[in-house]
């Protein structure tokens, strides 16, 4: 099956999550693939889209958001004629929500289904069926709209001709659409100014040089990959003017979750003095999270570390740490920009909810 | 050919570079294919052995420039019997000094040989033989007493209990034997103490997973390997206790050029109040280099950040940086062992000269 073109909510002609015209199937860009091969994974069930979400084919806080709400759309039509359709999409939903831990956005979608679900109590099965599909829609619009919104926000704050440092993939593959990091790199762009991005590789799962590479490439937008150990010698060289980087969750205290290593660029920034932005749809922010200490940090398996391929770099028997995710301080964070506006987090978060 | 065993001069069962017991062939430990095979290459002539040291089949400062030591042997043999003995041995003593720009251990030995060239301007051919064969293994054997010299000066400074931070590989293998980092923790083991070391995994080459994780595991000593993007958390979460790292070459302010990403870890060290040390032979220090600007720093080809194996991470037109090293100024070191003693170098390391 391949995607409509361009998609009919970014507009774009990839897409990491669509739902098909006639709702029995998430489309889903196989993100393990990317840069090699652009390939769609047919998902038919709940199952199917939880063990693809686990697995990375769709990864990305906003983007395994709107996963999950077209993976609820799977799970109502089964669902659709229960007597008691919200208590029959509970299994769907907690095999969701507990599919990865640190994104908030994966809970907050799910959340949103569960609402509509309670709301659809009295409604026909079709009547649930149109209902969820449409609500599915209208969260991956928001995320298109919000990344479009916050994009414009932040790339107030980029000087033209600035080079801007990324950490991981915080894009069009990340999203709905647009992007949240890649976002305001986008509409610093659009609104006129010649912008460079540099793409730490990000490893171990290397999205910076597969997916913000393969993205940006793709938009005839300048970028440079570089490894993740090279970001401190462009800082002390003055080549990095500002950081955007995304995030997995915002705590109400404004501490950030994001991919691992977005904590050593957020010290790297401010030992030399550069601001460091955080870009991303208010449904990232979880104001049950009262700190960064309270976020679940995600840890994946060992062999994302010790092999590349079917390679092994570390010798076998030797002990590996693998967490995904690092925090990174509210005092550390320039500033948070959303669709609700630019948040300075040494003020609360919190205030804009 | 097995390398003999144990080591005669560094009394390890394995050895970066060994001259054959012949003085005819220079043995590299292939550190390419560490760690899955454990195989050695038979160098004859200079030419092959600029090469090894330009393709990485030995690295690390002081084997470097141990193996170039032994690569002048082989030159002198087929120069012995040349009326200008120095002359004759100019176009080997290039084209190793040219074969990497930073490590200055390289010239040092070089260097080293060529003014023993010119000692022997009257001895005979058999005679410049044996003193070229007699002074590179004194070169290898003063390495390792310098590597057990420093390693006990630096292993004062690592409390008993300590976790450990290290950077790319500065042990046996980057050496003649037992190590300038890895050498503090095997001088700190040694004494007594339970150590535990964190090894960044090092891109792009990976010396961290690939060889300093094999050479710790080898000796028993406990050891984790984690991405570079990860120790900014273990710092941020006070699991850290100290940083001990290698040098490619030591400019005489102190400025300390290493591994690529070492800058970002003296950083992580500063914001979170831990100690950055150096340990290198005094044969890493230059003191014709006034600071670190004035260090040349070697750009590799960019398939090395590009590939892991045949697998094709960045997509192709993409643009590349690959560094292989960067600098760490000298007021974010806070001591640097050299077996001259502990420099603060605040101090000038020249003091020391």
């Amino acid at each position: 099956m391949i995607l409509p073109h361009p998609s009919p909510l970014s507009q774009a002609h990839y897409s990491a999550a669509e739902l098909s015209l006639d709702d029995t199937t998430l489309l889903l860009l196989d993100q393990r693939r990317l840069p090699v091969e652009e390939t769609y994974v047919e998902i038919r069930d709940v199952g199917a889209a939880a063990e693809a979400i686990r697995e990375l084919v769709v990864r990305g806080a906003p983007a395994i958001g709107v996963a999950a709400g077209y993976a609820m759309v799977l799970a109502a039509r089964e669902a659709a004629s229960a007597v008691d359709f919200a208590q029959a999409l509970e299994p769907a939903a907690r095999l969701l929500v507990d599919a990865r831990p640190t994104a908030v956005n994966l809970r907050w979608a799910v959340d949103r289904m569960r609402s509509l679900a309670r709301e659809l109590g009295r409604a026909s099965a079709a009547e649930r069926r149109e209902r969820f599909a449409a609500e599915a829609r209208a969260i991956h619009r928001a995320d298109v709209e919000a990344n479009r919104t916050l994009g414009r926000l932040g790339a107030e704050r980029v000087p033209d001709g600035a080079t801007v440092l990324t950490h991981c993939n915080a894009g069009a593959l990340a999203t709905g659409g647009y992007g949240t990091a890649l976002g305001v790199i986008r509409a610093a762009i659009e609104a006129g100014k010649q912008i460079r991005v540099l793409a730490d590789e990000t490893r171990p799962v290397l999205q910076g040089a597969r997916l913000t590479a393969w993205e940006l490439a793709r938009d005839g937008i300048p970028v440079t990959v570089i490894t993740d150990s090279m970001a401190g010698a462009r800082f002390a060289a003055g080549r990095i003017d500002l950081v955007v980087v995304g995030a997995d969750r915002i705590a109400r205290n404004g501490d950030v979750a994001n991919k691992i290593g977005t904590y050593g660029v957020a010290c790297l920034a401010r030992m030399h003095d550069r601001p460091f932005y955080v870009a991303a749809p208010f449904s990232t922010v979880d104001l049950e999270t009262p700190t960064g200490a309270a976020i679940p940090i995600e840890e994946r398996r060992s062999s994302e570390v010790t092999h590349a391929g079917a390679v092994q770099h570390v010798p076998a028997g030797v002990a590996v740490w693998n967490p995904s995710f690092d925090v990174t301080p509210a005092r550390l964070v320039t500033a948070i920009f959303t669709e609700r506006g630019a948040a300075d987090p040494a003020e609360s978060i919190a205030c804009q909810g």
